[in-house]
């Protein structure tokens, strides 16, 4: 339906993008320096800062940033008995953030994450592409050789069947990292010196079907469409293993996805990832993981969902009782896991009343 | 196991890259002046033209290659009746060149295409890129996020499976093209002043169960792993169709290849591709297919070999037999061209009887 203009002034307002519709999630344990760097690119946007260990520690947050801060207390105070199933001492309560945010897109960004340069040297906005990325659809049903159809210059190629170029809904942008790659410990231990230095100028949809290793590093992610899948588990304290929260709600994400027939896109923006952590330290962390995901994704690649599963919550817990039936065998962490997943959905629903279960993912009761 | 040298000299030879090994396949009705551009990475290595058209008409060939040349009266005397399943007036006939050779590896490229350029400056040797995609493995079971891990400075990601890291052999590496873009004819309409200029500097394996547009442009692939399968199908002359002789040899590829756990690599190396071909001409040859696609992929999509079907050529019978049942409702030309898929089979073993059918792709008989 085309329909004349009635807000003149709102069309000189569009930058910066969403800004009243996007939260920046930033798991810490330290001072929030880093965001001086962000600041031409992230001082519009609204903060959500998730405070891991010690809650009385004062975190500083460079002046003119708008922000809310959680600590543990905050995060126990506002969930009551269902703060369980938040990490501690562990990134991963990051998801916090994502529960208490009320906007529909999240950005979530690592604090040794810097602005990256493209290779003419120009500081690369990373949110700004993000926003690109998920405000255009996917390709998840055929591969586009030319990589995203719907960026500037590209388009579908011969042989991409027409039914197929209206796309799919993007949920999930996943930006990638240059300097430090995210390797897991046996690999920054074998090649410590090792940076990524490729700019690989793409955006591409991974397809339907495909499992990925989602990192959580430089993630951003439509939460009205996904939001209820992006749970980052039970790891850090008290738990048999870490740095496997964001490969855990990949993985959930991506099924889900597949199911409700939403994209998630991977490749461009690039921030500058300035650390590695420590390899022996990580290893201590990973290496139950590293076994158990040998059992782990062969079960997500197998994973089926019922039609009855209509939304993301009803995905999320159907998947939760699958993760106790099959991987119950491997760990009884994995029980206790599948639990703290309803927890999680219990606790999203209670924050969020009006997107809650009973809801399908098309808004209809 | 590990054993002393005992040929010094070789290690010398190693460059150019299987030079004894490798086929050069060029479907042309025209000089081949473009040789010359491609010179010094061409010369070494064995060319075989297939000449379409009239077979009166010669095509000269540059100086200083060494090539075997076909044209139809060629391709009729060497298949007889079975000639056949081989197009006429269409680039389609580059297969009989498959057919032919008796290396091990396959290069083919349109004689309108040139050596393209790196963001440096350097001109890109296509033929060396392939290779070195060819002789690494694929990783069509999970997806890394840091696109080829066998590359200089690349490696598997962070929840990347150990039991996957040894890959899948690469049967196909696909190549893309700068400047003219792999358009169908609507979309060159639509966009004739459109051209590619981003240089995406990756190779990535396309996942399995995923099917992809592939294009006959500037592609690499392995004769001994999928060969039989590279049929670029009935078109052209007498046929209601063109333009689809690479995406039918795609689609079946895959389906093999997904079948066979072998793996399909896209992006690196560019070739700069010279001039768009007239797009009412092309809309006259695609619009059956263009109608047709859009029932032909969910067919592919949904296709599942048989365990029994353990080589290409199985596969390739099976896939035949499937298309028969299934394509000819939608038009009595998949009729003839299931039963041209059976007789190029007949014709493939007959010229190369030491890998024929009988054979398993594990080399058994």
């Amino acid at each position: 339906m085309v329909e004349p203009a009635t807000d003149t002034i709102a069309a000189t307002r569009l930058v910066p993008l969403l800004k009243d519709e996007l939260d920046i999630v930033i798991p810490t344990i330290r001072n929030l320096d880093f965001l001086e760097m962000w600041r031409p690119f992230f001082e519009p946007y609204h903060l959500i800062i998730v405070q891991d260990g010690d809650p009385s520690k004062v975190i500083k947050v460079p002046e003119g940033f708008d922000y809310e801060l959680y600590n543990r207390n905050d995060i126990n105070r506002i969930l009551g008995p269902k703060a369980s199933c938040i990490s501690f001492k562990d990134s991963a309560c990051r998801c916090f953030g994502y529960m208490v945010s009320k906007k529909k897109y999240i950005f979530t960004i690592d604090d040794d994450c810097f602005v990256a340069k493209d290779p003419s040297g120009k500081a690369i906005n990373a949110l700004e592409q993000h926003i690109k990325n998920i405000l255009s659809p996917s390709t998840p049903f055929f591969f586009n050789t030319l990589y995203d159809p719907y960026r500037d210059g590209a388009d579908f190629v011969r042989g991409y069947p027409f039914s197929l170029r209206e796309g799919a809904p993007t949920a999930v942008s996943h930006g990638l990292w240059l300097n430090i790659p995210d390797y897991d410990a046996p690999t920054q231990l074998v090649k410590p010196l090792e940076r990524n230095t490729r700019y690989v100028d793409a955006v591409l949809t991974i397809p339907k079907g495909t499992l990925f290793p989602m990192c959580g590093m430089n993630l951003c992610f439509d939460r009205d469409l996904i939001g209820p899948a992006m749970y980052f588990g039970l790891m850090g304290d008290g738990q048999p293993i870490g740095r496997y929260d964001d490969m855990w709600a990949g993985w959930c994400t991506k099924v889900i996805c597949d199911h409700l027939g939403l994209g998630v896109k991977t490749g461009l923006p690039y921030i500058y990832h300035s650390k590695a952590s420590n390899p022996f330290v990580n290893l201590k962390k990973e290496y139950k993981g590293i076994f158990w995901q040998e059992e782990i994704i062969p079960f997500f690649q197998a994973a089926t969902l019922s039609k009855d599963c209509t939304s993301v919550q009803k995905c999320y817990i159907e998947l939760s009782k699958q993760v106790k039936e099959k991987l119950g065998k491997v760990d009884p962490y994995f029980d206790k896991l599948a639990d703290a997943m309803v927890t999680w959905i219990e606790a999203w629903d209670e924050l969020n009343p009006s997107g809650a279960s009973a809801k399908d993912s098309n808004g209809k009761a």
